[in-house]
């Protein structure tokens, strides 16, 4: 069985055991952090190949939908008939019970550009995009401004949420150690849910939840996440037409600057009854 | 000049706000996020060369810290003198005002493994080491648990850590959205001090000045960080040969699993006057 926390021995440190430095050794449970290889099948002109696209490290739990999520932010994939099968292969881990590879084999007529994709990956931190400007390979991979939905999200809804999101954070109350995705409708109920160690992660099994339930473009549901918004995070909720992000920490100027030219609307600071609008304020009524 | 934060526009929401929809636009900064390419100019039988070998998404400033950390951390320099020259490169960007391109030159001495390095950066999370057991990957590049050094931290210095790495996170003030890493030594002074919008950059800075110094393996000083403590960053604690990393909040499994093997001390949820101890505890006393 997988499991997302794993339990370690612990000395608890604090002002009454720092004079007799006597240690209370307790059991205590951090979050799983494991590497995760996303395999593609493919078509190309000589027959089917494979190739390894992605090595992340990620908490085991919904790798399916990681690695479809994955590929439809990076768009490799544009729906869920893109995807002939999925399978967990590799042995198991010993400590996580986890299989550590996924591979995903696409539609014959699904066009990978593997030189594109590495581009994109060759990366030491969560980019998204490489280049010199991110901007400018959004554009190029099709990327349009979000005008046609009509999505509107009272303040109460939004400040409403991160108490909801944290009521669902299972791992997190066990751990301290994960961040959390949701995506939620105009009424403030969540329809997915997701905790990984890399927020990228969550966000990704998030939106590969959605694809598999032909959810996508999500022209009606705003994305929250538990931490800050990066480009990376605003670029995964415009790949996936969600014309809202809200975090509960701070944006980046990256984010905003993406959030304003394409018409997401960005919250960020999302806190008690406060919080701050950096872009696209009309959709918050 | 460099910025480490810009200027938006924002409207502040809140409780009084709401009724009205009055909104209060009000200017705010947030932290600069952009890439940085970073290149490696090298020999090879057939002459120089270079190569690009890494984007990631930075806030700017010390870059020249930040890629010569990166290389010490990936195990392509072992010291100062392995670097022949550092420019800055690529046009200015407007709105920043940085460089967003830096060039290492290396000497003819050092021998570079591109294929092994885009391999390790053939992800899309802060990954470091890749494949099917990221211990036995650092096991291959020659790593070795941390035995000689004499270094001892006290419970109070610890704790006084984080008030002292907040004084001096000057851009975090204004935009709540940088992590900070510091390099501090038993009396609880900090060496070097660095923040940026991604925690292993702060860590690659902080190991690339030390470098710089002449200061590495730096088996004399304690590193804190401001967030969580991931494989990552524990793999460049060691790497740099830093007996003892302390996290403000969770560390990973990942982390715990390699501090343990590693004989690395690992130091979580370092809040007040409390903390955990994950790893190697004889090291605080």
């Amino acid at each position: 069985m997988t499991t997302s926390t794993l339990a370690v021995t612990v000395s608890k440190i604090s002002g009454d055991s720092a004079n007799s430095l006597a240690r209370d050794l307790v059991e205590d449970r951090v979050a799983v952090e494991v590497s995760l290889e996303i395999r593609v099948g493919y078509s190309t002109p000589l027959g089917r190949t494979a190739s390894s696209i992605s090595i992340t490290m990620r908490t085991p739990g919904d790798d399916a939908e990681l690695a479809i999520g994955f590929l439809y932010s990076e768009s490799v994939i544009q729906s869920a008939g893109d995807i002939l099968s999925v399978d967990h292969s590799g042995p198991t881990s010993p400590d996580t019970g986890s299989h550590n590879i996924i591979r995903i084999d696409l539609a014959a007529h699904v066009d990978i550009d593997l030189g594109r994709l590495q581009r994109n990956f060759y990366t030491t931190s969560s980019c998204g995009v490489c280049g010199k400007s991110s901007l400018d390979a959004l554009r190029i991979i099709g990327a349009e401004p979000l005008n046609n939905d009509k999505s509107e999200f009272a303040k109460d809804v939004l400040t409403a949420m991160p108490g909801a999101l944290r009521d669902q954070q299972r791992a997190f109350e066990q751990t301290g150690g994960l961040h959390a995705a949701a995506a939620f409708n105009s009424q403030g109920e969540i329809r997915v849910v997701h905790e990984d160690i890399g927020r990228h992660n969550a966000v990704d099994k998030v939106i590969g939840t959605l694809l598999t339930r032909d959810l996508l473009p999500a022209s009606d549901l705003g994305l929250i996440v538990s931490g800050r918004a990066s480009f990376e995070l605003m670029q995964k909720t415009l790949i996936a037409g969600i014309p809202l992000l809200a975090a509960v920490s701070a944006p980046s100027s990256l984010a905003v600057q993406l959030a304003n030219e394409f018409n997401v609307s960005l919250v960020g600071f999302l806190r008690d009854d406060t919080f701050n609008i950096y872009s696209a304020g009309e959709r918050i009524t």
